[in-house]
């Protein structure tokens, strides 16, 4: 038995039942419309940007045969319960950041980033070229998803603190929101990590429940307003130097699609991918200089504070390893990042560092 | 009278009296397929990955709908007629590097690559988020043709040299197979510049009809042999940091396609554009490798001879900005670019120095 027809059948034996209580999918005119639900609010700037370009393609792509009705976070479920209610059959596809679920398996931090991991282009390289779609696949088909990456923050900025940060100690008791393996590494530096959903850190913030967040870049982080309730911005991170989203179908539902209309899903979310990285890439550097002039002062970690992350970080990706799949694909996510940032250093590295000498001479 | 209709019924008038000839298109219950004319020969890496990819994303989301019958350099029309063939509309649509029609219009280089200019990720900023599309159509559109970006070689190495350049006296005389701008800059700088179609190259460098050659990056041109004529591989190079590849269209022919069709050709284009990014830049390193393995010998270019390249690529971008429409799209590109630079050295580029540092500790 293998492992997806083993765990189809008995870990998930709940999710088998629950989708026997479902109403049959709607067909109408030979059309068709999928429940989506997705961790963000509506127009949540990046986020959501990406699955609404997607969604939008697949419909402009089928003309109109395939679409998706899309329900926000907290609307059907709650931002963090989208892919138990995918997997279990409660909703057709979700669009989310897999490092939401390390409970389900923490080998989906590499699906979003992970301290000092990949770049947006190392993840593409990776996900595209170096075997991490189909070891996602494999991942997922544990629980009866077939995700798509669609979505990429690029690299986020350490975030928005109520203190500066002068050295690891100032981490000490620090009520900070950040998801992922990079909260695991705040939390062994001493902080009180907190995962706070998007659509809600702004109220814990402004509220100061918490004494610091970070969301997604200066773009995103300026629709959230949160310059207008602290002004540390700490623009380099260390915990998502590129954070990938990703769409992911109940495989039931997945399976059921033509394979015409798989086609259209995966080239529609690898072109709302693309669009999504331009997108996050190009609009950054203006919405930073807005922030500067509305007061926010921008901010670099100490060397040491640096040092601080990459000790914990170390730790916190050792502790993986010991599970087999988590292992497999540390593997492979490491060794495709250092196979692209040793071209990087040779090509577009040696590139820029020649424009900028030559261009300030 | 607009630009396009103008060069519609005047310019282009032999184009427009050409087109009468043509026969009707072809029509197979409810099938089509299009005439597709390229500037390299079948099969070669990236370049014809790329165009290969689209055809094929686009034949299966139409369910064969629409299709191309690709014809490769010199089977329909050569390498460098293609932009004409379409344009007069003896063929409906070619893929090429637009730089290869700087006769037709100096500013097509920037659809490209120009010197100094812009990484492949700083183009999809420019070309998706900053009016890059927009200004190429207009562009494209004088010549009665609609572009969509479809390919992505990233950085280029400075090339194959059958001597070492050890300062910009070893440009002079110096026969060189350099295309666009980069040409025109090797030219200034006393070189014997060729503009050699791909499919040629090799031919050229190994009867030492050319001193040197370059390509596109260390996967492309492992696979076109130059590692058995020559062994001095520049590896970073200042003329194409990161040249597009496009397809352009038949402007009569894409307005003929129903809406859903110019939108699965957009998104297509759009996600093969993004797995041939992903595909060079995870790929050289590896065949960097091998060609070193091989007995290639990779150097640098020294710090005088990359000024030599500045100073030159400053006059050539110069001369073109007496022209408005050269002017106007060098002043959006240049300005889209520092842009994007400026948040990548606070970004990616200072996670990038953190991580090495870190990761080096």
């Amino acid at each position: 038995m293998d492992r997806r027809s083993f765990l189809r059948t008995s870990a998930l034996g709940g999710a088998a039942a629950a989708t026997t209580t479902l109403a049959a999918p709607v067909y109408a005119q030979g059309n068709r419309q999928l429940t989506l639900v997705t961790s963000v609010p509506d127009g949540f700037a990046v986020f959501d940007d990406a699955v609404q370009l997607a969604i939008t393609y697949i419909a402009d792509m089928t003309d109109g045969q395939l679409t998706f009705q899309k329900n926000a976070a907290g609307t059907l479920v709650g931002a963090f319960e989208v892919f138990d209610a995918v997997s279990a059959g409660q909703a057709d596809v979700y669009h989310s950041a897999e490092y939401y679920f390390l409970n389900q398996h923490p080998a989906f931090a590499f699906m979003t980033s992970v301290p000092f991991g990949m770049t947006s282009q190392e993840m593409a390289n990776w996900y595209y070229r170096r075997g991490g779609q189909e070891l996602h696949d494999n991942l997922s088909s544990l629980f009866n998803l077939k995700p798509l990456m669609c979505g990429m923050t690029a690299m986020q900025p350490g975030g928005w603190f109520n203190i500066e940060i002068n050295s690891a100690e100032d981490l000490q008791g620090l009520r900070f929101r950040m998801p992922g393996q990079g909260g695991q590494v705040l939390g062994r530096l001493g902080a009180s990590v907190q995962n706070i959903p998007g659509g809600e850190i702004y109220q814990a913030l402004s509220s100061r429940q918490i004494d610091g967040a970070e969301w997604i870049g200066p773009y995103a982080d300026e629709r959230m307003g949160f310059q207008e309730v602290t002004t540390n911005y700490y623009t380099a991170g260390f915990h998502e130097p590129g954070s990938a989203l990703h769409m992911s179908f109940n495989l039931d539902i997945w399976e059921s699609l033509t394979p015409q209309q798989q086609k259209i899903c995966q080239v529609a979310c690898e072109a709302a991918h693309a669009q999504n990285t331009a997108l996050s890439l190009a609009e950054n550097g203006a919405a930073l200089a807005r922030l500067q002039a509305a007061g926010v002062q921008v901010r670099e970690f100490p060397d040491d504070v640096w040092d601080a992350f990459g000790r914990a970080s170390a730790e916190v990706s050792a502790e993986g390893m010991s599970d087999p799949i988590y292992a497999e694909i540390a593997n492979s996510y490491f060794a495709s990042m250092a196979e692209s940032a040793a071209w990087f250093e040779i090509g577009d590295g040696e590139y820029i560092r020649q424009r900028n000498r030559v261009n300030a001479g």
